[in-house]
């Protein structure tokens, strides 16, 4: 028989692994038997299982740490775009612990791409690139990639990037940002975003772009973010103006 | 062999078909061959086929229609939070055709859960109850759910909700809202809504969650949305009020 995506088996072991969760077995991260018991446990072969977790990984339910097995989630981190606070800012203030780490920072020309998106006047513009990694608590929750004006902030790449860059722009470069454009949608973490975040490849996640202005209302910085789908949750308030 | 969800396969075929859409064969709301013959094509089975085009339903490249196959996703709305303009309204302005299908619309006491959330004085404050479909030239995009103070908009059942609640409310009722707190995050679609959305059952979507106050910010309404995941692109400006 062939194997079918829609079959109803792995809904049901998704569901009993739903209430477990719901009813506190396990905790936030805590971890869940291995996969030979629950598969003993639910009288399912491993695709089976693994169809369930993945569902439940999908959903924000679960995740899943390199050669260590499955967790229950954490509850997600609120992030407010309308406001100027950074990770490690916002990620202290809920109570959980941040990290940033740099995984790379060099500078290179600013390529056809970028001088278009940043409206540049030469595509030879030197720009840093810089990937970083962010953690929230033990957990990787963020890629971050970011692309600077080398002549906004020169001798950017010797300063210590393992920490807040809107700190280091303002201490530093005494820099400030004056508005920022803002895109999100559901997109898909490749191979190897999907290694640095310990998902499956081809996970969801929320892919945030944001290009930042400065003093002059010049583009500054262009930024890329790929967050675990489970981590994030936005939230706003926003106040109409006399609708009428 | 045991079927192994992380098997490169069904990834080289995905690579081919996001290539193919790259190229523009088929163009945006365009139809695929029919999965027999790309399963003849790629020479798989139709389970590593399945795969493939779940994978790209996910990215948000392909769409399913019931019954007449698959086609490629055509652009995304894209949606501002921070603006008070209602869904019928924007999409009308980015060239596409909305149209708002209630589904269900009936008068309720709040109950527990909703007298929390809208922290009303009684769970046995009356309320009505919208459940609505809205489409995008010929694809329902977004389930939305509202909940409504009756007291706030009494015979709201006469009026035609088959169009935008925000004209109804102030045309028919003269009501504006003064501020929204929002909330949104990945998740998923259960079987129902998955059928309403021609998705897959366990789909991620966008969910979006709107408490809006009414002319004494009092809460006067509060609305679930459910987006497929390839529909919706949010986006917005913010202004840093001079940060130090």
């Amino acid at each position: 028989m062939p194997f079918d995506p829609l079959s109803p088996h792995y809904q049901r072991i998704r569901e009993q692994i739903a209430y477990d969760i719901a009813t506190g077995t396990p905790q936030a991260d805590e971890k869940f038997p291995s996969e030979r018991e629950m598969i003993e446990r639910f009288g399912c072969t491993r695709v089976t299982l693994r169809q369930a977790l993945q569902q439940l990984e999908a959903e924000g339910l679960v995740y899943r740490e390199n050669r260590r097995g499955w967790f229950v989630s954490p509850r997600r981190i609120r992030y407010d775009p309308t406001r100027i606070s950074g990770f490690m800012d916002y990620v202290s203030a809920q109570g959980r612990t941040p990290r940033t780490e740099c995984l790379q920072a060099e500078l290179r020309p600013a390529g056809a791409w970028l001088a278009r998106r940043m409206s540049l006047s030469s595509e030879d513009e030197p720009v840093f690139f810089l990937q970083r990694r962010r953690w929230i608590d033990r957990r990787p929750v963020l890629l971050e990639f970011n692309a600077l004006l080398a002549s906004w902030c020169p001798g950017l790449l010797d300063a210590d990037l393992n920490t807040s860059l809107t700190r280091v722009l303002r201490e530093r470069f005494s820099r400030v940002q004056s508005r920022c454009e803002l895109e999100m949608h559901i997109g898909t973490v490749n191979e190897d975003q999907a290694e640095l975040l310990q998902l499956s490849p081809g996970s969801t996640s929320v892919y945030l772009e944001r290009l930042n202005f400065g003093e002059e209302d010049q583009a500054v910085e262009f930024d890329q973010e790929f967050w675990r789908p489970d981590a994030l949750s936005i939230v706003m308030e926003t106040r109409y103006p006399g609708k009428t």
